[in-house]
């Protein structure tokens, strides 16, 4: 087997443990909590499905694909840090920046540095791609926790501002879809699913 | 709420079911079986990688994502129906297609006529991007299998001329994928993974 092949074949391998990443959102059926792995397929289909509404409909959707499908992969090391959690964000970025480096640095180099720099693009929030991503990133949990009666809201205590000041964001990439989530958390505070404060 | 935007969240919480879908395949870590969104999700990431080993490298990436993203949502209806389950394949077309018609008609009609095509086309593997798509499709439970120890293959009494027969499809989107599957299914019989006959 050639080597790019082979350091191929072992990024695919190793990559399966996204699988076994557990977020705080609990699936619609309520039945356990979601994973990295099933997660990031729910945002592909989203950003598929929702492109209409972006800012820029016009964006670039293969790379905004790319960009979701790697962009959790730094959690196979660094852990999926809750959104509401401001300690576990003092040092995000330095323990997904070595859990990126060494993931992608299993792959044939200039194929890592990409992805790599697709991460970066991701986390910087700086192009219309990397904002509808993140827009998708963000709403996602909201659904799930408004189709779960705010499970994971009300289990960490959090409040109507958290929601509003974390994922304000989403603006950024999509108007439409703000909106929508502002009236979405007016309802989950109105039937009891989140803390006014 | 515009009446487009509804229906897409409609769809959005809907297929949420697809993370519920359990497969034969059991994750490289053994400690359960895998699911469909996080199978798909581990398919397109393949995608991306192994984009240089295809027959036709030039082929349209988005497209081939698309497929991907999509194809087994079908099986939220219908089940996963196992590889090497014949009884299974005698209405597998059947339930799926009204499935796909339940599902994709949940959207906008335009958006659902382009998704039943991209299943359409996925299913029948006769361009270069579906053959692609299917061939990451059948390579990924090899490869779980094989880091198994044939996990599955030894639950379900599988032979290496079923592997063989089922998985040759893989060739008509990637030679050197299909090589290597071929070596792989080789060295699983030595290890005792999978039967000789």
């Amino acid at each position: 087997m050639n080597e790019r092949l082979k350091q191929q074949i072992d990024f695919i391998v190793e990559i399966d443990k996204l699988k076994e990443v557990y977020r705080q959102s609990i699936l619609v059926d309520r039945s356990r909590r979601e994973n990295d792995a099933e997660h990031t397929w729910h945002l592909t289909m989203m950003a598929l499905i929702l492109q209409e509404h972006a800012n820029e409909p016009d964006l670039d959707l293969l790379k905004t694909l790319k960009m979701l499908i790697i962009h959790d992969l730094v959690e196979i090391d660094a852990g999926d840090t809750f959104a509401y959690d401001e300690a576990g964000y003092s040092d995000k970025r330095e323990r997904e920046e070595r859990a990126a480096k060494r993931l992608f640095g299993m792959l044939p180099k200039e194929q890592g540095e990409e992805m790599y720099e697709l991460w970066l693009e991701f986390e910087d929030r700086r192009t219309i791609e990397s904002q509808y991503a993140n827009a998708m990133d963000r709403f996602e949990p909201i659904l799930l926790n408004y189709m779960t009666e705010g499970a994971s809201w009300k289990k960490h205590g959090v409040t109507k501002q958290q929601v509003f000041d974390r994922n304000k964001p989403v603006q950024d990439g999509s108007e439409v879809l703000w909106q929508f989530i502002t009236s979405l958390i007016d309802s989950a505070v109105e039937k009891g699913y989140l803390k006014d404060s």
